[in-house]
């Protein structure tokens, strides 16, 4: 990897089935100027003979590159931002953005020094909402409405050929973060979800349990749409210990 | 094919070799927005079971709809401009156009009524110089210049896009003749480029024989800019009639 493509988003691809698609995903990333790929539970396991057979100069690398993970939450754990590609309406109170402006949101991540990723879900299904509730944004290919159902390795040229394109009329290589300021990670955020609901659990919050997998995820798109940096959660998390360390006493904290 | 449909560019694949690509391109094109497959010369036959195996809703349409041609020039005959997607610099005097603006080159004469094309090469070679000829303008997407042979059907999935991107912005479907002028189709300056060379081979002027084809080219590019009407090309069809019917006299027409 040459120095400054570290900063252009990453790709993770979560559940992949077919060898076919990575190889031919890792063929846009490099025709497009990306070159993390990042790849969930890959159905046929990993490395992939028919992906690699896919595979032009470039998109070998890529492909030799990649890491292989068995949970979204640690794929994306590095990354400031994560998009969601789905067509799908999920009723949940996240922004929407196409691929221009989703590229220009990277473009910034980058700009700062951080990183954005780009999540896209299996042939067979797309995103599960456990997946989707991981990234703050959904990003939405626009289609025919008749025909939304996109092949994978297209989905992500389409949108690797968006950074491509900004990426020849501005500079995304420049990193300059503002006064030191560090935005929360996935890994920060993912500590903060953990410690929450396991504390939700505990009080019995999130109840009853049909309902839970709905309630997590709507709390934890509340964060997201927070948009908190990694100080951010330090403090909620130093909140939440001390919200349930000890019963809080009326009247103060015992200075009164 | 709904009603407006026609009126978006066609896809014209040359000499494509992988069913494969075929099915994806013709998936790509469903999804965006697009109809009007054409096909020349595909290697392994038509119809193509690996193709349609590729084939989602929609896409076994555009595929069951498709025409199959023997030359690009019949494939390209009723079409009123034609781009040719190559990454080459092919040395020729023709416009160079990127997928958001060649879109928007398609709506405009979708506009007037009339139907561009978008010409794609076999995934071998790209396009032949003598089908880049064909075509008025280059279409090139912006890549990673160390890696710029793309995939056939994430090429025709970008321009594609572009086209879905901008349909939804602007009305491509209102047919407006401008004082009933007719812009040129393909065909016409196919008979005007074959009447022409004709008459210079009888002459002798597309000498010698290996600077034919580059000279033929050079020629063909220049009534490509010229953007003709149908009838101008009428007219210099006659002036070339006129000029190779009779030896011109001295002095006039005879008037004098």
């Amino acid at each position: 990897m040459s120095s400054p493509s570290f900063l252009a988003p990453a790709v993770i691809l979560a559940d992949p089935q077919m060898g076919e698609n990575i190889g031919a995903a890792a063929r846009a990333m490099c025709n497009f100027g990306l070159s993390d790929l990042r790849i969930v539970r890959p159905r046929d396991g990993w490395p992939n003979p028919i992906a690699q057979a896919m595979a032009t100069r470039g998109a070998a690398d890529v492909l030799n590159a990649a890491r292989v993970y068995s949970r979204v939450e640690d794929a994306v754990a590095g990354l400031t931002r994560v998009f969601a590609a789905t067509a799908r309406d999920r009723y949940m109170q996240k922004a929407i953005l196409e691929p221009e402006a989703c590229v220009a949101a990277c473009a910034a991540e980058a700009q700062l020094g951080a990183q954005a990723g780009l999540l896209f879900g299996s042939e067979r299904a797309g995103l599960e909402n456990d997946d989707v509730s991981l990234a703050d944004t959904i990003l939405t290919i626009p289609c025919n409405p008749e025909f939304t159902s996109l092949n994978l390795a297209q989905s992500v040229a389409v949108v690797a050929y968006e950074w491509q394109k900004l990426a020849g009329r501005v500079s995304v290589a420049a990193p300059a973060l503002k006064d030191g300021v560090r935005m929360a990670g996935r890994a920060d955020l993912v500590g903060l979800f953990e410690h929450l609901e396991a504390e939700l659990d505990r009080v019995e919050f999130l109840y009853p349990p049909k309902k839970r997998p709905s309630m997590v995820r709507n709390i934890r798109n509340m964060w997201h749409r927070a948009n908190l940096t990694y100080q951010d959660v330090q403090t909620i998390r130093g909140i939440i210990t001390a919200l349930t360390r000890t019963p809080k006493r009326r009247g103060g904290n015992g200075d009164t």
